[in-house]
């Protein structure tokens, strides 16, 4: 099978990968059973194996290069793709995946909290191998099968997208709510896009014109950051995940308003705790999030990801693929096995 | 006039201290016209002049100290007296006050948040003098009667006690809640006991056995730092005010969990923001509180508060009072002009 890997030193593309080893899933799923848990009305504990159509290159991916999370194998963990083994029901099914899988038995699982399963392996980040390659093995509680109407091009967009709607589960936004979003990156337009179904009143403030443009024009005021006058709002969303934004993110939450942190920034960040206390500021950090709201918007059309695609890649120039999607102000970049 | 005097470089006993500048309240007080607040019956517009019956020193007044907010004047915001000058029907009256001097005009004021009014002045903390004096003026507006069944003793600990009450305002806290408070310090041993309130399972870390031992008798587990072994809850307070309580507070709550930061540190913290993005921590941020549910628990005797006086000195020997109050471990310290 070929594959994209990363041994811990280099990202190589290796032809002799073997086919995901399904087994050691279904291992994992084997501890499922009994799994409250039934998204696609099929055994739990059963595995499928997937062939990708589409992955989609984050953040995240980037910081696994760089070291983080230790993780070695196969990185990847936004995915559309087709069954071709497992469960009867999903065979020849176009589905999406989410990356936590859990135990299923734990209290967090028991609590319906199974993407903060401590016993959980994560496709292409924790001891999973992910999506950058021809096939890749996901247990079937994991997956939600595509409707029709949507395009590769768009489901790809579920696991993001699914991370941004997760903020809405969190905090409550109000139509009236001011809501800044801080960073023009593909998180932060998809972010921009969902609070902006339950706010009137969202601005977000980033560094490229061009994408600002992108933005503006689905309903959301902009500001360029160097136009930037200090003002606060209700909500703030930092999605540009660096320290600089942490400290403009700080000084534009009111006082009892809200700091979402939605970017995973490695390392140990300064923080100046008093006016945290003073003015009684809530910090929420956002992680993954739930797939069928992002589904369902991609379906009615009521956030649109396309826009952000900057180019579609095949697996065998994957590390050109990285290589692009690591350069200042790339937006998504695609690989097709 | 006796106050205790605070120039920027030391505190000083002044006995020529004028009789605090009611005009200036008073110009102040005259903003608030049209306020929506009306805690007491009585026209908000007017200051009241308190003769100071006990004043309490707490962990802001030793920051002050060292400059914390570049206060100079009269430090002091914990305080019982009765109303000398004012609204009449407040004179003689027993009377504690809230000690954010708010504008009454701003959004913030009109939201019921005039504790975040962004024109305050604080009494001994900013731009007013406080409760280490023979006097004091507070806006009428601010002041709350005090029942006859309380002491001054008791009275003294409302404004830290509204501090533990506003963990509630902002945290839902369930019975089943696994709640941990982190220090044996005043503001700890006054969380543990609102959060017991609340929730069924308190748990309280410190570094002191006889601290711990008072909070034992009232209900609450008590571990000493030195047991400590790694466990994670709930919700969790940060109340000792130092960086390792910082790191231990993040360690200690769960994945989905809530920590509350009740103390000003002063200074900048490093803090790893990954696992609480991972882990979705919410940090809330908490200072001062509601003054009548403080009151009402020292009423209904849920709360216990004297067995935290560790001395009462005359206002004559302030100086030697802030000293004591400053000894590691020191209980609260009152002053009796």
């Amino acid at each position: 099978m070929r594959a994209l890997c990363w041994d811990g030193h280099e990202l190589s593309l290796n032809l002799s990968y073997p086919t995901p080893p399904k087994s050691k899933i279904e291992d994992q799923a084997s501890k499922v059973v009994g799994s409250a848990g039934s998204r696609l009305d099929v055994a739990d504990a059963q595995a499928a194996l997937i062939k990708v159509h589409l992955a989609g290159i984050c953040s995240t991916d980037l910081q696994i290069f760089k070291g983080y999370m230790n993780f070695h194998g196969v990185p990847g963990h936004e995915f559309v793709g087709s069954v071709v083994e497992g469960p009867p029901a999903l065979i020849h099914k176009r589905v999406v995946g989410e990356i936590n899988f859990a135990c299923g038995r734990c209290e967090f699982c028991r609590l319906d909290l199974n993407r903060h399963c401590p016993n959980r392996s994560v496709m292409g980040i924790l001891n999973a191998d992910g999506a950058f390659a021809e096939f890749v093995a996901v247990p079937a509680m994991n997956l939600h099968v595509v409707a029709d109407s949507l395009s590769d091009e768009e489901a790809v967009f579920t696991e993001p997208l699914a991370a941004a709607f997760e903020i809405l589960e969190q905090v409550q936004v109000d139509l009236a709510d001011e809501v800044l979003v801080l960073g023009d990156g593909k998180l932060s337009f998809l972010c921009a896009q969902v609070l902006r179904l339950a706010s009137a009143n969202i601005t977000l403030v980033g560094k490229h014109p061009d994408k600002l443009k992108l933005i503006k024009r689905l309903g959301v005021r902009t500001i360029l950051l160097n136009d930037w006058e200090p003002k606060q709002f209700d909500i703030v969303v930092e999605a540009t995940g660096s320290e600089s934004g942490l400290q403009l993110a700080m000084s534009a939450v009111r006082p009892r308003g809200t700091l979402v942190l939605k970017s995973t920034i490695a390392g140990e960040h300064k923080l100046s705790l008093a006016p945290l206390v003073i003015n009684e500021i809530t910090i929420v950090g956002s992680r993954c999030g739930p797939f069928i709201p992002a589904l369902d918007a991609l379906r009615e059309k009521s956030v649109s990801v396309t826009p952000l695609i900057e180019k579609i890649y095949p697996l065998s120039e994957g590390i050109e693929a990285v290589a692009h999607a690591g350069r200042p102000g790339a937006r998504k970049i695609l690989l097709r096995p």
